[in-house]
């Protein structure tokens, strides 16, 4: 029984898109039958193979239910009770997690203001230090997110010297990989070039937002990183217990190039729409908006004169960014279409010009 | 891509099970389109007068991911932090959630050891005191399992004569229906008559043993009683971003009766199960077993003579429940069939005979 | 300013008694001039010396303010996150921490009913398995009370028979010494005997109720047994500024022999309280009393016909402990006379007679 | 016994002090005898009265340990578990706490840079947002410090902004006073005007830093905005046994005017040194000093030319504020004394004139 239209679309975020069909599917061929419960089946089996392709040899992957779920089991199982994680003051485990990291997994946050989401080891420095001093809860974990909130996006090379900077002070790196495919496909390389290859110890892998129903994983790329991710994903209420549903939407984004495919797209949606919005300023059609951050995956931000946004959203859903600023976020995702993004482009034209 | 052999079912857990077909198909109705992310979609609307519809005016419903999730978050919101719960000592928060109550919630659980799996106002009394005095932890909510995990059911009137003692006391009532369709179908009444029409304060209602792919339900039946779900379940991170998925599946299992006929399905196996090895027991061809407890909804225990369990796991999964006693658990599900039950008697038959 | 009678003494709890003069005399000694905070002074330095003295070469000792924090930060620091403890039901830090364990360390608890107070192998195994099992809170400690909170005691035998089987399971052992100078005196052995060289990794020593105004101190006997304790004591709130003054009172206790004086005085009031009642039971001056449980520290426990413990709380408080039976226990502190305890006798004597 | 020379003094901080002789004459005065453990004795009824005199009618004082443990269990119980505190970046309970409202209280900090340790309205607004939305950890109380950690005072008006401001939102308003004697003694008001008249809703109240051995007290202001303290304070594991001596040290200092004249001493000092330093920097005996901050309680901060501050600890202790920059404060406590002021100025103007 279907309740709803689909046929609309908006730019709120990448997990207000539904499943691509291709997971649906996969969902559904792993279906009848009996497996075995909370992990030992063929398809939770099955995925740490294609983690390994993709990895490389020695990294395990453990599925959870959602991204809050994967970045506090990852982040507990790199820290001691005392442990606390550096991270950009934007981080979503900083500002859309509720507190779980604080409240279920004891984990102190030490953030720092950054320009564009991302961290420096310059950056990072401004926290990490204090080891030894009982007072001051213990940086352990420098966490980074690819791409970033704020739709920017490390190079392979930024990554890697934070990764040595971190490891250098004795620190671990996490990687919060809600749209990590998004960072890839920008990049231009595999997903493990930035990542294991690059020095990243644990990493949240996402599937949500890239087209999957339900469904991330704790990635540990370095075992010497992370302890009792078993048992603390267990605790932490993330394990499935038909994990093979889990699993095998996993399988079906990473086993081809369905997650390389779904983030290419959205991410060069993302550059259409910016270049409708850079051509609209240039000819005068749209005027007083301001793209306010580089478009580096799948995430426009720009500033709208005021009651534009407003008006734009009888018929676009999307989110404000900031709302002192006029500071909006266009997200695509893997089912937006060219036209949806030119209805959009055209729109902003039509209420700019308005104003 | 199929991994494994659908034909394959056993008696371990009725989570082995995969998806009914039914809920598969509402899961791949709510695809398409974007809908709002984080509950306010189409679907979980619904879901809303679904649950009025089976519970009466006033409930709410806040679907989460798992049975663990579940009890965590709605025991979370009925107490404050120097709040506990009483309950059995095999209750599945006490023996299998790895002390998710204790570590992500501060609850402590007052146990009490029962002949059956079921509290009463006199054994709840054993743990029901101390309230003022701040060296123990104040017990405010009494928390039982329908059907409980022993296989056994509580009657309409135990309920409500633990409800009357526990509001008595100034303590809410939590019900753990994981298996909540089970006791319904098996007492012949409707989910409300045994819930709310019985005082039960606060619900985890369970789907994901009864059909679903994944996805419960903490159902407050008294708005009184739970504060804060909606911040509590965020933090606790059982907000699914695409719930409109988890609510289509609860959906799906109570618009019609697509619950009623599962779980009458899995109590029917168990009765056969249960009449099967009674037969056998009665005409000799099995000796040396004892059903161990009553079969009230859909397990059956038994004990069996030594190393009959490990011979009939050779084609049958399914848990020890006492290794000490040689006693064994067999879950039935909505997909278990009554070859699948007439071969497991069968095999009982052949392996007590040969020892 | 006095704003009480000094000469008014009960038998409600060793911590009802103030604090020792020669306690008192510590702390004046230890003021004047500045001492760095938080530990590095010169009486916490010394504490580690004396501590060696009686528990020999490698012990730690960090002083805590109270015996919930000694407990605490001790078993925290055994502990993974995943961590659960084997203790006996009647436990202090089951019955009377207000669930701080589970609240502020994130432990469960597996409570074992004893008859007495004391664990044993046997009874360790009723809940000491299922390791590897990510859906059980994983045993990893048992922890013993000495003397126990029912005023029993174990013998050096049998916490050697409890660690090694603990140790052989690959637990640690925590022993709750909140009343350990009692348990030193009535074995007659030195401090180290039942505890380093019987095998506990860890011990809550206690200062508090043998005389001290406040503090205790983790003990740790096997350092390969915890880590972390520094950050831990902080963590948890139990880290003193102006620690020279715990460390002072503790250096009181044990550098000489108070520890022992005082843990001496306040079993054979204990012994002369039960003498006492014996006596006046065998004489027939007191009726219808029974001494509950065995008398091998300094707590004495008897069951009173109805009414008389009330009567008697006109002239000495102290507390019911069961009061379905009408149970008592009376405490003797070091500074309990045999005055008081020969007042309490005769009025026991005169109540009983009364009914 | 004493182990350290009495006579030495220095400028690390006013923990450093030892116990004022009218604070240990308390002590002493407060044993003997038994008095009711926990809370109900003699004096902590008595406290009440002394708190009530200083704050008026209805406001309810809970002794305990330290500055950390009054700082988490009085936030704590002004906040749901989705609570979280907007404060200062600088604030002890972020910089100084081990991540226990984190890891202890589950309490998220949304902290703002500030230029001199002072909230304003304005800064607040920057994390006082957010409310009804489930992402964001709800902002429900504020935070403020006084005298804050950077030596600095906010005026009564200052705080009656903040907290008109914050009432205004819905929020309430915390006082960290761990030198709130300091301030009192530095503005020339009452306690009660800058707190209670001010608007201020629960105060962590200090008299560690100003003359006793340890104790504090969480001070509920207006009881609307703290539930459960009792029980929070217990299960905290900040619940004294022997609570009369904590008591008995606040009451020495608050009953009389200890309290004021140790802080008008302390200040005194710090104001003492600072002219010291500023007559050297215009009578050129002191060169390349700059004082960094205002001095307005008892804490001096000042720039030192490289190695000067080590040279200076060869005879006096303090610590480095900020190794980048060359900061060092100067903590004056109730004991400092004029020669060791002049002492250190004098000691200044050698180590600078020499470099």
């Amino acid at each position: 029984m279907s309740l709803h239209n689909p046929d609309v679309r908006g730019f709120a975020s990448d997990n207000y898109s539904g499943i691509h069909p291709e997971v649906l599917a996969a969902i559904a061929a792993a279906n009848g039958g009996h497996q075995v419960a909370y992990g030992e089946d063929a398809y939770t089996e099955h995925l740490q193979e294609v983690f390994v392709r993709h990895f490389g040899d020695g990294v395990e992957a453990y599925p959870v239910f959602n991204g809050t779920g994967a970045n506090v089991v990852g982040l507990q199982s790199m820290l001691p009770r005392w442990g606390a994680v550096v991270t950009a003051t934007s981080a979503h485990i900083n500002t859309d997690e509720a507190g779980a990291p604080e409240r279920v997994a004891g984990i102190k946050l030490l953030t720092v203001p950054t320009p564009d989401g991302k961290l420096t080891p310059e950056l990072i420095d401004r926290e990490a230090w204090g080891w030894g001093d009982e007072h001051r809860a213990q940086p352990l974990v420098v966490s980074i997110t690819q791409s970033t909130e704020l739709g920017t996006l490390y190079t392979v090379e930024e990554i890697r010297a934070i990764t040595a900077h971190a490891h250098g002070l004795g620190m671990r790196v996490h990687m919060d990989g809600a749209r990590i495919s998004n960072a890839a496909a920008a990049l231009g390389v595999g997903l493990r070039t930035f990542t294991r290859d690059a020095g990243v110890d644990v990493l949240s892998f996402g599937g949500t937002k890239n087209g999957a129903m339900l469904g991330e994983a704790v990635v540990i790329l370095d075992p010497a990183a992370s302890t009792g991710l078993k048992y603390l994903r267990k605790l932490d209420m993330q394990l499935a217990s038909k994990m093979r549903f889990v699993s095998a939407q996993l399988i079906a984004l990473l086993e081809g190039d369905l997650w390389l495919r779904n983030a290419t797209h959205s991410n060069a949606m993302a550059q259409r729409l910016r270049a409708g919005v850079e051509a609209g300023i240039a000819d005068g059609s749209i005027t007083d908006v301001v793209l306010s951050r580089p478009t580096q995956a799948n995430g426009v931000f720009a500033t709208l004169p005021p009651g534009v946004a407003d008006r734009l959203r009888e018929s676009f859903r999307f989110y404000d960014w900031d709302v002192a600023t006029g500071e909006v976020r266009w997200m695509c995702s893997f089912d937006t279409t060219e036209a949806d993004v030119d209805a959009l482009v055209a729109a902003v034209a039509q209420e700019t010009s308005r104003t």
